[in-house]
């Protein structure tokens, strides 16, 4: 086991009806300005039921935060929390939104010229505007993390950021959300919130046996309520489950100790930034040919993998192995998700040598658990997901 | 899945040589006082190293805290702290001495005449003096948690405390110190580890999926590294997943969103206050029977439990939740730990009319999961473990 640190301080407030507890959760004295999405929030009733909660504090809005939450659009709301000296924001939305208001909470107390080069120079966030979330669409677990991922379109970047000073104070995580969801947004919290157990767990043995193990639960649980979810979202116990599961597979906890890979991820990046692919859908089309192409080094967790998690009990560690990358593509496919470059884009030949360009140009010359992979290998990875 | 809330903001500082961050992790301002217990870590080069990060600030000590902390010496504790004008406490112990600082911390700022009363009257504590841990001695989990237990021996009491006030700031795990830990509090460490995961687990099915493989998890880690640990302490491997197991089976997360019983600590609770049998071996003397009385609303999670931790394939659902008892009895009895109470007490005619006597007169009068459990099932109990 690796030398960790580790600390979490986001209050987690779960289950039925937990929004109301934003009156009391949220300093009385707040200027309070609430983000969200596309505004599917006013059809499924979360927008009344949070407004309602809110209804003795002083609230601004700030609505249409996109999916890959969009700089320009973030700009616009930075403009709001100084002009009108916000002090506490509001997520209500998914992943993105959040990641939207991670940003903002840095940008605001950023006191340089340009808010960009948080993203550009990676400048880590160690004091932000303090922020809560209510999440309403289980995938990426930003409700329990400090980390960012945000897009600019104009140059069709895609960039994390993060820092100790970027935990939400809290997240309101009430499972009946998942009844409103679309089939394709489950599909992608299923496939993403497994894709982050695989990039913290897929890489050698580490000697972490706890830290395998909570992971294994994890992927085990998405695997149990995977089609349960799929076939009836509002079943309750499957989509708490599946909430949980989501939150806790990047909160940090998993990851630490052990060796964690995270190039299916920036490979991943790039296919969104290229073609507007969803994000959990450009894991999967990843996922196999990154394992594939760096079976050596992985085929002792790739068969761990395939005896704990899919219960593969024959055959030699390479047959199993092989057994474990077979199931995962099983198990995105069996969400409806598409597994090849080639079935989202007719655009695919040149992808390859297009990422791995852009990984060069983004300095990531040094990819997954080694720091051994070089753009050249990723332009042979996503070649073999064609 | 019950509603919960979880926040737990410890900072964990996990590995090899990270007593050297104590120099950063206290405020460079504060007025320390270092607590310990019987002066063991004066002898395992612990004190030295501990004293040498703090070289820098201004440190006080108070050594002689005993196992099942003593108010009378805490007491005593309390006035240095008053005097002194202690700003930040270091616990540098096992669950006794950090339980005693946590008393001290909710002590020192207690407005009331009778700091008896936090206990006696059970109130919870929201704002503590600060204190952070260097543990020693993995096994309570109270390195990562808010409760305490504490002992009074003129009235032989055993009385629990806690609230959000008293998580600790920081913890220093080092998997080294678990080389110089004798043989007996090895196996004590394990046990009540493995207890603790128990009481949390061994309810009822609550639709908890994930929480109930999380729980699972830690169960086959110690089961695992049992052996490994109590012939050679030394293994790092071994040492560092027994006490990253004996963290996270107490710090609240694999109790959120289910039925905790509890129970067995209750009991045996009594027995060490009547008996001063340490607190591990007394819920070793319990499970069997409490899980025997119980077996009708626990056979179903008894059964899960044999399946998955124990692998036991065959049998009906009942003969795989008795597995599940006989392998519980036999995993304490394979650290060297006795499961009958005649074991430590030509005394124990008599116990349980006692125990439940005691029970009644503290209030504790619906134990277990459903809060059914009477003193004279409590009885009942204890003197099935005769």
């Amino acid at each position: 086991m690796k030398n960790f640190e580790f600390a979490n301080p986001t209050k987690i407030l779960f289950g039925k009806d937990q929004i109301q507890k934003l009156s009391t959760e949220i300093p009385q004295d707040a200027k309070v300005l609430m983000l969200y999405g596309g505004g599917s929030i006013k059809k499924n009733g979360i927008y009344e039921k949070v407004t309602k909660a809110l209804s003795g504090h002083e609230v601004l809005e700030f609505g249409g935060i996109p999916a890959n939450p969009e700089y320009d659009i973030l700009m616009k709301a930075l403009k709001i929390i100084k002009d009108e000296q916000i002090t506490f924001m509001l997520a209500v939305g998914g992943g993105s939104v959040i990641d939207g208001v991670k940003f903002l909470s840095s940008a605001a107390l950023y006191e340089g010229d340009e808010p960009w080069d948080i993203l550009a120079k990676r400048i880590r966030t160690f004091k932000g505007l303090p922020f809560g979330t209510v999440l309403t669409l289980p995938a990426t677990g930003s409700e329990m993390n400090s980390g960012s991922v945000i897009t600019r379109a104009e140059t069709k970047e895609k960039l994390a950021m993060g820092g100790p000073g970027l935990f939400p104070v809290f997240s309101v995580l009430d499972p009946t959300v998942v009844t409103s969801i679309p089939e394709r947004q489950l599909a992608n919290g299923l496939a993403d919130a497994f894709t982050h157990v695989l990039e913290q767990y897929m890489t050698y043995p580490a000697g972490a046996m706890l830290q395998d193990r909570l992971a294994e639960s994890i992927l085990q649980t998405l695997i149990e309520v995977a089609p349960q979810i799929m076939k009836n979202p509002a079943d309750y116990q499957a989509a708490a489950n599946f909430m949980w599961s989501c939150t806790m597979a990047l909160n940090g906890l998993i990851q630490k100790g052990v060796p964690t890979d995270w190039a299916i991820h920036m490979m991943g990046h790039e296919l969104t930034a290229l073609y507007g692919i969803d994000h959990a859908r450009t894991l999967a089309i990843i996922a196999e040919s990154h394992y594939t192409y760096n079976f050596e080094s992985k085929k002792e967790k790739l068969a761990q993998y395939a005896e704990r998690v899919w219960r593969v009990t024959d055959g030699s560690l390479e047959e199993k192995a092989k057994a474990g990358i077979a199931q995962t593509t099983a198990f995105y496919q069996s969400l409806g998700i598409k597994t090849k470059l080639s079935e989202y884009t007719d655009q695919y030949p040149g992808t390859a040598a297009e990422v791995a360009r852009r990984l060069k140009e983004h300095g990531m010359t040094g990819l997954g658990e080694h720091g051994t992979l070089a753009p050249t290998d990723a332009e042979k990875i996503v070649e073999m997901a064609y």
